[in-house]
């Protein structure tokens, strides 16, 4: 999906919204468990629930290699049943030498047609640029995390000059606000309105509203720009929102309430 | 494995070679690539033909996951058919916040049965910890790496230390010599002694060898200590030695090439 395209929809169904699809097996409605397969079952009814409400879903890998290749099917189902109308992201931050990452962006963008792709970025630019590669397909480089853990690393001065303001400054030079975005955790938005006096036309994926304790309402007056510039994503707080038989009307319902708050911001700040 | 088992293997065999099995569907032998499996059939072979010239084996997922589900049934079988007198590592490069990395940690450890996975570690102490809480399972985490880029983060440098450098020192202190090693390039040998120097004790797990331009004979003089300390990996120089009919030979006498010098250099260094 081109960036226009992005924005076109963003703006037409005033949302910014990214469902989450952390499906973790463990955490599914029991009456679903004993299907054949019950981690894309679960998928297929959060998206129909969920697809007036947002514009992108994000699937995190993880929770689907640790069933192993039957996961890595069900990845496969969920990515094919998302309809070209919604941006797709395969959160699996990959990240290797040039002719590795070249096998997984054929892996992401070929044998699986993701959007876009989360993208490590320690080992450097042979490491990042195989992804930048393709035409309507975007990397989407970790900057700063929502997680404690960034504090380690990505928040370690030099030079008055954090590491991960190191990262988007070089990442930014090896590609465009067309085929590259940036993670922001939501978490730090005290930090976000600097970010985006100094990129303002990246995107920006903020993870970290919701079960991480992040604040969409903070994290879109600093980071919005007139094209709106953020996909907020919500995991856990839209699909487990009920681990009952109820889970459906219930992510519906989550999703609905994001979508009605980002109505408001996007009124008010995406100008 | 634990640590004593490894150092064992090492000494009874005087080989610290480990077998990369980045074994890309479109550069095997064509007289293979007609069969059912040809990515598993491939590495078996080479499995046969290197068992008694190295200790361990590294899959590189990114030539298992551009196949899609395929790919992954593949690295399954591959895993599968090592046997437990070989160290396993899964050269994935993962990291990701706490419950994502647990995740990952189940794919690798619990799924399938390696001993041990690369591990990025830009997202700092709660992405890297999930993998050290198995016993007898590692993370490896990305030191000094191989390839160019490692010069736009990993070689900047604050305070006169380096980025990399950070990362041995912290990550250091959230494992230890028995469940934690590092990634040390072979292209940086000049600079392994200082990193020997200061940590004694952990094992490197050094790419670069072979394809990438690295240098056996240096990074041995550099880098060993009394236990050896190294595996040395060769992928590409190893399992692509011939691409023709007798690639079986091939790879099994670059695997004792490797295995002769190695047990030079055991003599010399190890001690």
């Amino acid at each position: 999906m081109t960036r226009k395209e992005l924005v076109e929809h963003i703006k037409k169904k005033e949302t910014y919204l990214c469902v989450g699809l952390d499906s973790d097996i463990e955490k599914l409605p029991h009456h679903l468990r004993n299907l054949d397969d019950a981690q894309f079952e679960f998928n297929k009814q959060i998206i129909d629930a969920t697809l007036e409400h947002c514009v992108a879903y994000k699937i995190n890998t993880a929770f689907y290699e640790s069933r192993g290749s039957k996961g890595w099917q069900s990845l496969e189902k969920t990515i094919s049943y998302i309809p070209t109308s919604h941006f797709t992201i395969a959160d699996a931050k990959r990240g290797d030498i040039g002719n590795t990452s070249t096998q997984y962006a054929k892996a992401f963008f070929e044998t699986m047609n993701f959007d876009a792709l989360t993208v490590a970025p320690y080992m450097g630019e042979d490491s990042v640029t195989p992804f930048l590669e393709y035409d309507g397909k975007w990397a989407i480089v970790l900057g700063l995390t929502s997680n404690p853990g960034a504090a380690d690393f990505e928040m370690t001065r030099s030079d008055d000059t954090y590491l991960f303001e190191k990262v988007l400054q070089k990442t930014s030079g090896w590609g465009n606000p067309g085929n590259l975005m940036f993670v922001i955790g939501a978490t730090k938005h005290e930090m976000v309105r600097n970010i985006r006096d100094a990129y303002p036309d990246h995107f920006f994926l903020v993870p970290g509203v919701g079960a991480q304790g992040g604040s969409l309402s903070e994290i879109s007056a600093s980071g919005m720009n007139s094209e709106c510039g953020l996909l907020v994503n919500a995991s856990r707080a839209v699909i487990f929102s009920s681990q009952g038989e109820n889970f459906v009307a219930a992510a519906r319902l989550s999703a609905r309430k994001y979508h009605e708050e980002m109505k408001v911001f996007l009124n008010r700040y995406a100008k």
